[in-house]
């Protein structure tokens, strides 16, 4: 930490931030500049303690100079983290599409989905039981049924479940019988339930919300980190900037060399909640593995017209094993596979 | 709903709108235009099922004309709503102010900051018995010692209790001892927190997301709403913008008006976290009131300097009763109390 | 400037960093942390030479110590800039306002939004000659003709006149007429314009750009100063924030007691471009004042129903007369006049 | 234009906006809704007169159907614009490359950024002869020999030259040197320049402003198509989001698929000052190719540690022709090539 004094700061206040550094276990070095004074206070900086000296009087700033998260970092951990979900391998030079639909409508809608899915080459199935989103005004939540719906679906498809958990209450149900715990993006700060699915032993997708900053996002992710669950992927899935008038979000391509070169752990891209448009998908998609993403999270609908939820960024079966096929060919040219 | 066909869509594809749009219980009027045919679907916009439309073929955009939410409109109920906490009016001509530290830091510090809040005019105690953010590394949870010094500053001062509440298993603890639960910024999309909330028969504090848009700011008042407990208040406090140099957040007051224009719910301003800096937060605070704000949510602190929390954004007692001092100059001037 | 060294850097890296930082006319004091190296470097930092040293091998981080602005900053100079605009004054203990339309439509519309806002109380007229705004499909720019409309105004009224410069071939074409010469917010870093209009001697009131952050703002105001004219006035108008369904942007009024504590300028803040809704100017513009602000720059049209440009944000020269008198009872209870 | 009127509108208000949509040539169909009174008005929308119709009183809101750009629109001219740069082919399938660094600061440099960049592959030469940017206390600005200078590296290696244009004054000089003209982000609003390019005979990089949105954006370009130069190159360079921690602005490739669809214009990516860190700028440029930017500005300095300028962001000819490699392998993946 590097804590700035105020211009005309007084002796007696400088010598009080150094007592007080002292005080909390770090040693103090004074650097009196022509316009500053700079004092570095050197020690373990993880807990940060320290935060505390920037409020004293005499003090202009104070500025960490490690970066919050420690678990999540590649500095800490320099092997890349792999994941394996019950055979299919996550975070290696294999990328992993994950595809379905917005929300189970129906078993027929569920099993013609997964079918499809599963045949265009896609390893995971996204089925959320609940869909709160929107409106208040939803629908009824049928939940069992759709529980076994998607127990179904796996049974025969053997494609592995990601559901989305969405409160302390679920997460045992959902672990129950998903693959994968999925944390949606309006709950990227929720951080009771980040400690909770920390403490199970399921693979969790953690989306990144819509305004979380990077750090934020991997902050996030050292939540579950800390509560000993180390199978952590990261999604992004659109940041709110500036216009909204072409795409739902903008889909933040940036956070994926970012979170390479800082943490270990594999980040996957969701271009359909992204952006929000089907059209829009396909050219993002390859954008995202050509950045270096380790999967990708595609909304499919065999009747996106039909579609309860999400239709308009839902493509169908047939144009993801076109997809599929484009990027095949993209992971080729970096020397990865699909 | 206003349904905008694409250039040069076919009959066929505007004949299946129409038919969809009937099918769904709307009445269809075509209107063709020089450049593009527009369908106004004519009904009962409040569930929209006519969503659906956008993903047909042939169509370029669905564009709504009612606002997504109807309870919280001011369209729905003209009177504006005063709150009535066990004595203290929210929402009436009166300004209220909530005061109080970021933690509960020790029962010494619990009454010492309460008294002061208390003498200086504030009539709500902000009172948080957990503190999660910013880091997972965070001290031990001692709750139930921390509800106990809560129950007795509110017995000693008298001052109502303003508290957090951060998931469904805690939401029942809190409002055993609070007079007003507080729904955080970070779960302000939180949808079954919101949904529970609003089973309660307490008034429910909500904080603005970083990123919600105001709509989606009063939709998620809507949630609460629509559950029975029509006890809602309002709380900006700083959004995400791009500028983080200056400002912990962008303190957004453009929502006091815009709220009270749209809503009939008391909308409050945290001039504290929303700037981040102790010396923001007494001219925010006067713009809040001058711009129609019904309430105020200030971090007070006995000593700022060695606060746990939020120290660099909170003020001292005798700050808070000289800021209140120059509100109620500001009320008076627009015809308000404090 | 502080400078981190990444982990696992060389004694050789080190090393070459200080020579580097020696060179350049500076000291360097070498701290070792337990996870970081960090070199304070010391000297004069106004010319930031030291940038390069960021861009070292072994190098993670530069981090400057000072604001990068100085003739704009309160360090440099202490006591408030206040401006003469031939008998009016700017930046003292009285708040100015600025009114007038959006464009200059014909001399009768100008002079009947002149007297109506000299009527009301204001005293200094916005009249801009062009507006190019929007689409390039615009009108003829009569140009010598409004300039000739706009003498008429200020000859029989004695509104001092502000009007916006746009290219640097027309700034002494205005500066020949005006009192004040405006740069709007698209040209907030069109650096060219702004050592242009440094180089008058004529007040600039500097329009903050929507995506400036307030220490770019306050840097390109550091730009006319640095050519020599001191009679800047910063004006926030509106930032382009992630909600723009209620505003058109988002009036940033944070930057008032930022700007104020950071610089010694004049800050005035423009209401009606700021929100873009003529219901949203009333409240804005009393928080404006509460929050200490030295200005405001109000569009008034005598017909808004009849506004070729911006009307929906207009309001008449009666509701500028009761606006301006909600004002002065919130200036008088800053202890400021209107 | 759809016009919404208010609830609770008077029949007269009605009439009154009818009356008015007619009389500035439009017809008006009105639909009668359950909870609103919706108007149509037909006719050709390009000049937007019926915008003053949202300032009547009893209207809501009036909505714009068709987007106000039309020669930049893919509807007005469907096959996609290729322009000739003396030989060079842009936005055809070959993928162009701009390359050199972020400012001239001696011939040999110059010459020595020249022949790698060449060697390495691109086409362009990046070659700004001033810098205005981030403090107003610059070096001087020996323009002339800077252009003698790029007349030189232009004649020796047979680089196609790119020169920024900062204001009317400069926009001849540096069109009798440079093969395309190249608008700043800072400019990309600046009317009166962009309509200055738009009467030169020479093609034109139009860079996105940080705040522009993807619509805004093609208005500017809209502006130089307007006068008469159809030669309009799109350049995405970062946006100003909300996290400016780990990269130095947004680089927004949604742009790329967006533009594509909407304009018949080649769209590039400037991945170094997008991102602002030379680390990201690999990962980023193969992402703008997969997504189907037709070319990409990449800054390349001999020796970036020594760079006066941008070094942080530059990268060596050595890592272009690698990552030029890369490029290739990614642009055969999508059928193209560079």
């Amino acid at each position: 930490m590097i804590i700035v004094m105020a211009p005309g700061n007084t002796e007696e206040e400088l010598q009080a931030v150094i007592a007080r550094i002292q005080q909390l276990g770090y040693r103090a070095h004074v650097i009196r500049g022509v316009e500053r004074t700079v004092i570095g206070a050197v020690g373990h900086e993880d807990k940060s303690p320290l935060a505390v000296v920037e409020q004293m009087s005499g003090v202009e700033a104070a500025i960490p100079i490690l970066k919050p998260f420690k678990l999540a970092s590649a500095e800490w951990k320099r092997e890349r983290t792999v994941i394996d979900v019950d055979g299919v391998t996550i975070g290696g030079p294999k990328i992993t599409l994950i595809a379905g639909p917005g929300a189970i409508e129906s078993e027929e809608q569920a099993l013609e989905a997964a079918r499809g899915v599963r045949a265009a080459g896609a390893e995971l199935f996204r089925a959320c039981i609940y869909s709160h989103y929107m409106t208040p005004y939803g629908g009824t939540d049928s939940t069992r049924e759709k529980i076994e719906i998607i127990r179904r679906v796996r049974a025969e498809t053997g494609l592995k479940i990601v559901t989305e958990t969405f409160s302390l209450d679920d997460v045992e149900t959902i672990a129950s019988f998903a693959d994968v715990v999925q944390i949606g993006a309006r709950n990227c700060q929720n951080f009771v339930l980040l400690r909770q699915v920390g403490r199970l032993r399921k693979p969790v997708l953690l989306k990144r919300g819509m305004s979380t900053t990077m750090r934020e996002f991997i902050m996030a992710a050292e939540y579950i980190l800390s509560e000993g669950n180390s199978d952590v992927i990261l999604c992004e899935r659109g940041i709110r900037a500036h216009d909204e008038t072409e795409t739902r979000y903008a889909l933040d391509l940036n956070v994926i060399p970012v979170s390479r070169l800082q943490t270990h752990l594999p980040i996957f891209v969701d271009p359909s909640h992204g952006t929000g448009k089907r059209h829009l998908v396909a050219p993002m998609a390859r954008a995202a593995v050509a950045a270096g993403a380790d999967g990708l999270m595609i909304e499919v609908h065999p009747h996106p017209d039909r579609a309860l939820h999400d239709g308009a960024q839902s493509i169908r079966p047939s144009e993801l094993a076109e997809l599929i096929g484009q990027l095949r060919r993209v992971a080729a040219a970096i020397d990865r596979t699909i």
